[in-house]
């Protein structure tokens, strides 16, 4: 393990991460809420310790798998942690924990909350509001590309490992040869988007610091919000929930699309396998659910009203953004099973969406057809084909195994769950709101609750969940060290 | 599709069910509970029919694997229609959607019931209590092994798919090179494994119908009982619930181990992995529940009876039995859940138990520690290992399929049991206890309830979960026929 090199990479975080907390030390000057001092202390002591630790740089630039992984991991607590820290030391999140679930649940983009019970979200002062708004934002798009490709170019090959490991999807492509470039060209279109959205909810009417802090959670399909009431607070105003619904669902296409739009290939995109199916998923599902509001509930009394929430309720699933524009807790059963199973799926790879990612549906699928037909077949070659092309047989072992790691971390945390002395419905979907970067789940996590009843281990574990569905599993495993001793043991 | 091989294969099934009807039939002469009647008008028929359909030999008697996944398919379902009439026809179980789940169930070996609501298991008289208990025994073993290997031996390879497509887990090995021994000497075992236990409930003060039916659930793991109360009917006599609890747990043991017993050959025993985390299993689930009961609750007082109950209540569900002793619905949720996994991960291949199995779990844990070996050595050759043996590459890639498969079906049986009224909770592991066949789940499916209140749709999803979970998916699949030209559709 190359030390001196994660110790530079690690510099770089820290002074990134300074430069992001002086955001919300504007806001707070802005709006004279008396907390710029906290922000100015953290980003201080962020700054001056990240450029010790990278002011010399590693003697091998080289970065290899391993050290991919472990940077990514350690980079992410080191943003967590720190991160957490206006909010304790102001006071208005004073106990760690919480606060730590807080920032890990925004720089995941999973948008749980703690806050709802002892303290109201409207409690919060405008910049802390900003922060944990922000922070939905900038963990959307991988903040390790950013600053490993982007801000300080290591060596040859060191970014693709990076950007694997962060990234989510079954595989990187770059879009362009050079992986600085597609890293700049995916951050550019992020931006454009954003910007494209704060205007559309500006024109809608929506308050400026509103605007921007919704911008912030849908690109990042975050799903906080400053109000307690969620979406739900600017209801009456169709506008903006049709807007937010559309973006939720845009943020969720994987950004190549969007490369392939600015390049003008129309065709390649109808092409694109993952799209389609994205797209089939979400009419399904909502068409499901409308249905199902329809005929069997009387939540809604207007047609209008049932498909308007279904497309926005779907949208904020399928994303795994997590807003929330009714309490659909108290919608049938059906309805809030397809809920589930699309946030399952999850948005496509290469968004900034959660989830188990359309993709690796696909692969799945597919393989299970290709095994049957195998079985049946036994001297037939078939092949498992997305977009066109073979899928190698690597991509579809990893497939295979995250699949499989993906069931059993879950288990694992509906079991470590079950020590507070919640329900089975609580637990469940609670793991599979955190485990998924969605946010809310049902019963005493649904909408209108959230997670503050918990006790602190079992914080820890969903906050453990949130990181290992972000960076999809392995960077977190491997902060287990001793794992090839592991393996070694179990094998015998 | 060789057709003619199949009409005769049916033909011996059709016999041998005449032949096991008459069983009930004997029963019912001696409790002159007058259902005599029915049992021989049904095996009658099954016999005229069977024997017109056997007469001929097909022309070419080679089974392939499609033929053998075909027919045992067709063979549980003729088994399982053809085994609910006697309930239909007597009225004792009227409605034919209730008379089937129980005859499923009981050739599954699952033992959910839909009695208990408005008709108690104790209002059924004797012929018909012994047949549905009978099921289990019978399911347990497989019955279409037992006609094609021992009672007409096919030519060649034919058995082995058979074998194949009825005995659970990834691998079959034949013990001993001739295939019709094998299967006999597992029916030997299987015998008098069932005989010692009855000779031991006997000793045991049980009365004999009780004791019979009792063995018969047992054995083939089934869990069906006369009494309303289950086992707790037999409750102040630890004894007997020690000897149920021991027999449990040594037919959800791989069957090869008997083998290994009679030869002698201890070591090789010991050397058995699948036994071993077969056994640890146990042994943590039983501390862990046992701790958790101790310090956590108050449903017991002694701690006799606390490790009693959980003793017993983790082999019911390891084994995939599913008798009941206490209402495990009131222990605590850390409790239940560790019984939920172990259900889930399920007994040993070729043993009578249902679930996953353990050698399953075994090869995807172990898959799952060379797949990131591999992911951060891409140099290294690393290889699963199973007592001592690499795992061939397409018994993993069938592992994995068959759980990306297994948890597919299971997200799938719980949306569609949605459209009924139930909680999550209950419809979860209603579908858990049905496709691991292990009988009772929570809530409203929980051990004092049963399935009566779930609409008819939902019973046949859960009758199609019984039987994909006993055949292990593959054969109740392929009777969705079209399968080559779903998967051309779909991979388009």
């Amino acid at each position: 393990m190359n030390k001196g090199l994660i110790r530079y990479v690690m510099g770089w975080v820290l002074i990134i991460l300074a430069l992001m907390l002086l955001l919300p030390l504007i806001v707070s000057l802005i709006y004279n809420d008396g907390c710029w001092k906290y922000f100015l202390l953290i980003s201080g002591a962020c700054g001056l310790a990240g450029g010790i630790s990278s002011i010399f740089k590693p003697k091998k630039s080289q970065m290899f798998i391993k050290e991919g992984f472990v940077s990514c991991a350690l980079a992410w607590l080191l943003l967590s942690i720190i991160g957490a820290l206006p909010f304790v030391i102001s006071g208005e999140i004073p106990h760690f924990a919480n606060a730590l679930f807080e920032t890990i649940s925004g720089f995941t983009t999973t948008g749980a909350t703690i806050l709802g019970t002892d303290r109201q979200i409207e409690d919060l002062s405008h910049s802390m509001l900003f922060w944990r708004s922000f922070t939905n934002w900038a963990g959307g798009m991988g903040i390790l590309v950013f600053i490993l490709a982007v801000v300080t170019p290591l060596s040859g090959q060191s970014n693709m490992y990076l950007m694997k490991a962060e990234s989510p999807g079954p595989v990187v492509s770059k879009l362009i040869p050079k992986l600085k470039n597609t890293a700049v060209l995916l951050y550019v279109i992020y931006i454009i988007m954003s910007v494209i959205e704060l205007i559309l909810l500006l024109i809608g009417g929506m308050p400026v610091f509103d605007a921007v802090t919704v911008t912030f959670s849908t690109a990042g399909t975050g799903g906080f919000s400053i109000r307690n009431a969620g979406i739900a607070a600017y209801d009456g105003n169709y506008y903006l929930q049709a807007v937010i619904t559309a973006f939720m669902f845009l943020f969720g296409v994987n950004f190549s699309v969007y490369y392939l739009v600015i390049c003008r290939k129309f065709k390649q995109i109808f092409k694109f396998e993952e799209l389609r199916w994205y797209f089939f998923i979400y009419v399904f599902a909502v068409a499901a659910i409308g249905l199902d509001l329809t005929f069997r509930s009387e939540v809604f009394s207007s047609q209008l009203d049932i498909w308007h929430h279904a497309a926005f309720q779907v949208a904020t699933y399928q994303s795994s953004t997590g807003f929330a524009t009714a309490d659909f807790d108290k919608w049938p059963e059906f309805s809030k099973n397809v809920l589930l199973i699309v946030a399952f799926v999850g948005a496509c790879a290469g968004s900034t969406g959660g989830g188990l990612k359309v993709s690796r549906l696909i692969i799945l699928v597919k393989n299970v057809f290709k095994e049957l037909k195998t079985m049946l077949h036994p001297n037939s070659v078939v092949s498992v084909k997305m977009d066109g092309k073979t899928v190698k047989d690597d991509v579809i072992r990893n497939t295979s195994v995250y699949f499989t790691l993906f069931i059993f971390i879950f288990i694992a945390s509906v079991l470590l769950l079950s020590f507070d002395k919640m329900d089975f419905t609580t637990n469940f979907t609670a793991v599979l709101a955190t485990f998924n970067n969605m946010g809310p789940g049902l019963n005493l996590v649904g909408p209108t609750k959230n997670f503050y009843d918990y006790s602190d281990f079992s914080k820890y574990v969903l906050m453990f969940d949130m990181l290992a569905g972000r960076l999809e599993l392995i960077p977190m495993l491997m902060l287990f060290k001793p794992l090839s001793g592991v393996g070694k043991r179990i094998k015998k």
